[in-house]
């Protein structure tokens, strides 16, 4: 560079004084780029400032205090009396990684099992809730967070919690979490840190009932599902240290635990000193009645709850909340500080302004009706187009069951549903021994509107056919 | 419970025909209440439904609907023709846990070293630019997020961070966490996950440098910090997979990586095949020139670099990011995956929209100038009513570092202020072994309004004529 013209000089460094980045930041950054990509090589002298200076036209302080900056960011090596040189620490840049470009088909029906209506989020109404709530917060509020979740959110969620599910809930064992797989993700560490070594999950289950405690280096025991929810005489003789469950509508099935299931995984649990893990993802829409109530209710210090708002708000939020039985209190709260120190403040305060503005309940009395009326197009669809499907787990919940008679290539199925725009989860996806059992498909109907549901449905039907 | 006269049961369950909730909903929470507080013992019969109709003045029907709903819940159970009872299973409510008490002396002067200035805070923009961003995102937004954050944030932070910290930054490398809390912590669950075993941390360092390790099963290695930052000829000879660094202002001495460190410690990571991992948490804040541009651009795929929202707005929001060689891409974003799925949506698309405005510009623009007068009004104080602390880390950050004469008892000091109003952190909290080097308190100066510091200062002064 120490002998390169004016003109490339002005290549390499295109000095604009009209632009608002100062003189000395458009020579360093020019620097920086041209070291980057190899058009300065390692080692090479630099012009002396006073040569660049003249060059570019610029005062001589300006390229000075570049070629300091970039000496002291490590880029230039000044060594006393001789010329400034291109570091050997200066990395060259490495190919620009390609981003992920959108291959693949267009989704036209998704019956992904696990969102809500996205459309129906009420965004002005949570963002009128934020500013409210930032408005009246101390400064304070937006330090470093009680780790456990702010004490307005804990207060509000507790009592909604005890209204809206029976749980026993005092806001001291409340923890706010980013969503279910945070919560039973620092559950599961909580456990492997005092020596828990198993824990007995449903099957069939969502994938990360099992993927969490494997991660944490738990080993998932699957404990087989019917039509009352999970065999708990089957729970015997595992030696688990926990279980997880879905009591009020178990994913993927859809069944609730029968009322004598209830009972007997509770004399199971305090028998053999177990902790009951109860996800209760969905358990806000019941259709018939309502909502059975939680589990922890009845026992808090053998349960532990968690709960979320992605189905009664959005996943987007990541916000959810675990009961923690007082024992494990501490445990968990230490895995919370180890995984992000708190979540975050804008949201829980948003939360619980939407909570006690009585915004949530309205949003739940909306999206109730509406979820009952798209269920009710489902079924309909199914009825007309897919007649020997057996379809469970209505009761409840953003998803139903679609048994198919044992015959049927679950696989080849979905991949044509796929060709023809439509998306929707196999049961085997989510069983432990994939080839036992019947096929089905998990149809979540929440996010489809009512009108598009028999469409839907009839292109599944059609894939069908192709199988 | 079945022998109860009217004016008890009336007690037991006060119906409420004036209230929204609903006599069933208000004879089951009544219930339920009852049998949690042993009011109503376990395994006694409750009053038949056409009795218990009877006193209450209600419809059979609706006490019927509140047995079958507790009995679905565990609480009750009914058998055949026998009387339903309430359940073995059911609870008693335990004692409340006691809410916390604020029984701490109270803080006038708070030094915490880890905090912006929270009352600057620009919460009104901060709310606008959510409110702008959910209504221009399109509803799909809000559903399950990329793990690694939303596009849109990483292409805009991207930019700031090439921009602003000399990164070299594709938006494919970053990855958007919960503030550096959970970077690092999901950065050493992958190194641990590949099988690494020891990492090396500055000494004094951040207490989470070492704690972070040391919870994902990692040995934290300290290798000693004098005025030029890690002294890396000390790094021979440990092993270490990865290294630890803050090298724009080290934490907590504030001494910048000095030219020929910063090359040293890349080439010795090169050499070494070691991760260096830059935790660069208040490196916007220089105030004597320019902020030294971070390790990573010089060495993108040898330098994993951490940084946050934290100090540059506040702690509070939890928002972070890192910026993964791409050896260490999946790995991260998998332990992502388990940690919780994603960070907030919300709180990302308020981020993009604040850097994108403008917003972030002029906040630092405000606050570089209020902190650097709050660094001086420090300084001064110090000078006055401390002349014997050798006052070291001035040039950046929001902290400096009072070291104070040998003879100094730290933890007196510490405790003398704390009875004064004033909270300071001792020097000897960050080191891993405390009884070495000089005594010194770490002065956070961000969060103290000007006019306060010098009254905080010369308690702390007084404090320690009483030691």
């Amino acid at each position: 560079m120490g002998r390169m013209s004016g003109p490339v000089l002005e290549l390499l460094l295109p000095v604009d004084r009209a632009a608002n980045e100062p003189l000395h930041a458009q020579i360093e950054r020019g620097l920086r780029e041209a070291i980057r990509d190899g058009r300065l090589a390692v080692g090479a002298p630099v012009p002396s400032s006073r040569a660049l200076a003249a060059e570019l036209g610029v005062a001589r302080s300006v390229v000075v205090d570049a070629y300091a900056q970039l000496c002291a960011e490590g880029y230039l090596r000044a060594r006393g009396g001789s010329r400034t040189t291109v570091a050997t620490t200066a990395a060259t840049r490495a190919a620009p990684r390609s981003t992920t470009a959108g291959g693949a088909p267009t989704v036209a029906y998704d019956f992904h099992p696990g969102l809500p209506d996205l459309a129906a989020f009420p965004a002005r109404a949570w963002a009128s809730s934020l500013q409210r709530a930032l408005r009246r917060a101390p400064h304070a509020a937006l330090g470093y967070p009680d780790p456990r979740g702010i004490p307005c959110l804990r207060e509000v969620l507790a009592g909604y919690l005890a209204r809206a599910r029976g749980t026993l809930a005092e806001p001291d064992g409340l923890l706010v979490c980013a969503g279910i797989v945070q919560g039973l993700s620092l559950v599961c560490q909580a456990l492997r840190a005092r020596g828990a070594r198993r824990v007995a999950v449903e099957d069939p289950c969502w994938i990360f009932h099992r993927a969490l405690p494997i991660h944490a280096g738990l080993e998932p025991v699957p404990v087989p599902v019917d039509q009352d929810g999970i065999r708990v005489a089957e729970l015997d003789g595992i030696a688990a240290d926990a279980v997880i469950v879905t009591p009020a509508h178990q994913f993927p099935t859809g069944a609730a635990l029968a009322p004598h299931r209830r009972a007997a995984l509770l004399e199971w649990a305090a028998r053999n000193d177990v902790l009951v893990i109860e996800d209760d993802y969905d358990a806000e829409y019941r259709y018939d009645r309502d909502p059975v109530g939680a589990l922890q209710g009845l026992a808090s210090e053998r349960v532990l709850y968690a709960g979320s708002a992605s189905k009664i708000l959005a996943p987007g939020l990541r916000l959810g909340w675990l009961l923690v039985p007082d024992a494990l209190a501490d445990a968990v709260a230490t895995e919370k500080i180890h995984a992000d120190l708190g979540s975050d403040v804008p949201g829980q305060l948003a939360l619980a302004d939407f909570i006690e503005t009585g915004e949530l309940d309205r949003h739940l009395r909306r999206t109730r009706r509406s979820y009952r009326s798209r269920r009710d197009a489902l079924i309909e669809a199914l009825h007309t187009h897919l007649p020997d499907a057996q379809i469970q787990g209505i009761a409840a919940g953003l998803h139903a069951l679609a048994v198919l008679p044992s015959d049927t290539d679950e696989a080849a199925l979905i991949a044509n549903a796929a060709t023809r725009g439509v998306s929707v989860h196999g049961l085997s996806w989510h069983r432990a021994n994939p080839p036992t059992g019947p096929p089905g498909l998990i149809l979540g109907y929440a996010n489809l509107p009512e009108s598009t549901m028999e469409h839907g449905i009839r292109e599944l039907a059609l894939a069908r056919g192709q199988s």
